[in-house]
């Protein structure tokens, strides 16, 4: 059994990862804290993995100290600059046991993982790419963190692979053509009754290839969050991991 | 039989339409003409239905050359406006037959007319609408023709039913929010491989409904087209009428 | 104010039902009792429409017993043969009220029941038609009653029309080609994460129209459960009404 | 420029390859014969690839002959069986060159082939797996060559990750439910207007991966063709090539 603690048990995402552990065959809860709660009870002899999903304000403390307590960590708090990373690394260089294993990750819905990895990996091979990303109307940023990574990803690829730029014969300005993100078209859509799903079209004379990822609730961070914490609890990924799809094999 | 003349038979419309004419059970070609070609020989006793599919340069000259002959007519060339329509009405006033009918329509294809018209019927019913088309690159003109209307039809709905202004929290400037037409985001994709397609997307809470039309090519067109021959050719539509919708059964 | 009595209010639906009830700015609770529970209360001084959801052994006593107490009902509990709506209707012809109403709906979902509506309208302009519902995999019933009857309203749209058969030149047995109802090919999807959902595909030379139902969670229900309440509380329906479409403006 | 030779160059493949061939900056068309045309001018001096898009029946042959005058292949035609394959590595194996290469594939829209792989990569970290695919109606055999062969590959996928079988709560018979291919439901719709397509549906709980391949005719596969071309003549792949897939770089 894999013994989890979780940190910002109260909040949304952390109260879902607290049930979540609890109906997995293979783990066990060791604890459970708030956001600032005390971490001191969380140690070696009792957690193997902790899982931290708390507020950006916070969340860099308290990967420190349990980094400093020894523990491994999964991380789904967002927020993380260049900066921070490093802090984190620097801490796991002087952690206490020498394996430790840290994963941060922006999105743990493992549909949307996936689809960012392989519109990556497809983009080289299609003349045309656009992404349309879909959530619910109370979203403040458009378009999503999620769609302007995978937009990146293609706009890198599609260099890599030295592709002309798309063809697109509009005339005169027309905002209902998207942001042009790496060259790439996105599209937001602000819809009552959707959650967070993105469409990623590809397409060549005659043909098109569609990857969508579509989280309807927060249940769907569930499956990447044990994936990350099994993954951990196995062994061999010391160091810090930032992705998911880091564990994936793909 | 219904003995249909077609004028524009050179054209790309013109001649899928000859073809969809002998393809036909209850049809045969009576005539056939160039965009500017010849109208004397197309006559009330050797043809029921002129389909005109020409430019909009040649085409109001057409129409009332032909209604002046007395023929019915089915009208596709595109650029009609108010007031070249009034035109027709008034030829129509003083035609040879008292029962003379012209149908002229912007879109044949009947999924395309039928995805507007339940856009409209729908949208009454549904807190937020977003309009999305696609079409191949070398269109010049964005949004499309159909997705302003689909959305000012959606726009109109929603003012008849009092409905609030869709929820939106996006902050700040969003270009990839797409372009408002009538309150109604409307975003355009231009990707290789496609040829015209428009999809209205309709949320409440905790439901969704996708209403999506597909026009793959132009022989899409040519089942309404042929529709709208039959709907002429039975007779009891006397007068204009604009737009396919109105010799549907809806 | 509407005075809104809810009868199952402790099911899953039913508590789904106060909550909207609450929620909503022109309505107000005037009583909430169990499936089974005390309907004495429930009566016209305090209360315009009940909005019964319970189980189909005590949904037919619950509405008799209601409707000669005079209430108005939204009846949203499943397993209505003709029998039981047939003493529906003689309890209403000898009600105390000459305009008392009574709604009894399968599906309250606004897009299910537009979507089911779109396809019967739709289905005469098309040579193929086929349903693909889509479910999570708790569901026992395949296909789904919504299915089922989109694929009768499909086949008797094209009967009307006297379509021939649809093109199909598969040969030998296919199991994947799905079960034909009323001529009409239905397919179930039974996969991890979803709810209700149900797409119609219909197919001309060249062209095709999609239409789809997303039933996200049972919060679908219930903006259909209000305009249902709302309809009745306006008056003008007396008698018994089956189907949430017949209070749509369509 | 590579100089391309194709055999078949009457076919409807065929033909298409030529008009391909001579719309590419980069290739030249150096020989166009029939299916069971003359290959004797088709040799080293004058060809660097030779396309073959013909019947089973006489590509055997024609690839063998091809082969003993020491030329490279692309090979589109159907129906190779194992035994054919080792006859074609048997070929190679005596070649007039030692880096003579040849590539034969069952499907080269290119959109098809990532489907078909990301399909097998996200396999394993889902719970649920269906495969749609549609056709028009004129296909003889349901459901596709394509979708058997991506079923079985989410079924190896699957067993490898000692997943457990697909929660299904279906009661009784359901002939709706598709068709089991190594435990994947494999769905074949048929209808007008469709050329040839396939939708993975991938399910955890909350979230939903669908990965689409549309091809809209068959310029679709033109793409795939000359990069298969572009890659032989690139050298490096030497022997026999089964799949497109492999020519990609994934």
């Amino acid at each position: 059994m894999i013994r989890v603690a979780v940190v910002g048990a109260q909040g949304r995402m952390g109260s879902s990862v607290v049930e979540a552990v609890k109906a997995a065959d293979d783990m066990v809860l060791s604890a459970s804290v708030g956001s600032t709660g005390e971490l001191s009870d969380i140690r070696t002899d009792s957690t193997d993995v902790a899982v931290e999903f708390t507020v950006p304000s916070a969340s860099l403390g308290n990967v420190l100290t349990l980094i400093g307590q020894g523990v491994d960590l999964v991380v789904g708090t967002t927020g993380w600059t260049q900066e921070k990373l490093d802090q984190v690394r620097q801490a796991l260089a002087t952690a206490p046991r020498k394996d430790q294993a840290v994963c941060i990750a922006p999105n743990f819905a493992i549909s949307a993982v996936l689809a960012d990895y392989f519109a990556s990996k497809a983009a080289e091979y299609f003349t045309s790419a656009e992404v349309i990303e879909l959530h619910h109307p109370d979203k403040v940023d458009a378009p999503s963190g999620t769609a302007i990574h995978t937009a990146q990803a293609i706009g890198q690829a599609r260099r890599r692979a030295r592709l002309a730029s798309m063809p697109d014969g509009t005339q005169g300005e027309a905002a209902s053509r998207g942001q042009l993100i790496d060259g790439v078209p996105v599209h937001a859509v602000r819809l009552q009754g959707l959650n967070a799903h993105e469409e990623i079209l590809l397409g060549n004379t005659g043909e098109q290839l569609t990857i969508r990822a579509d989280s309807f609730d927060r249940s769907s961070f569930m499956p990447g969050v044990l994936l990350a914490v099994r993954t951990i609890a196995a062994g061999g990924h010391e160091g810090l991991t930032v992705g998911l799809d880091q564990f994936l094999d793909l």
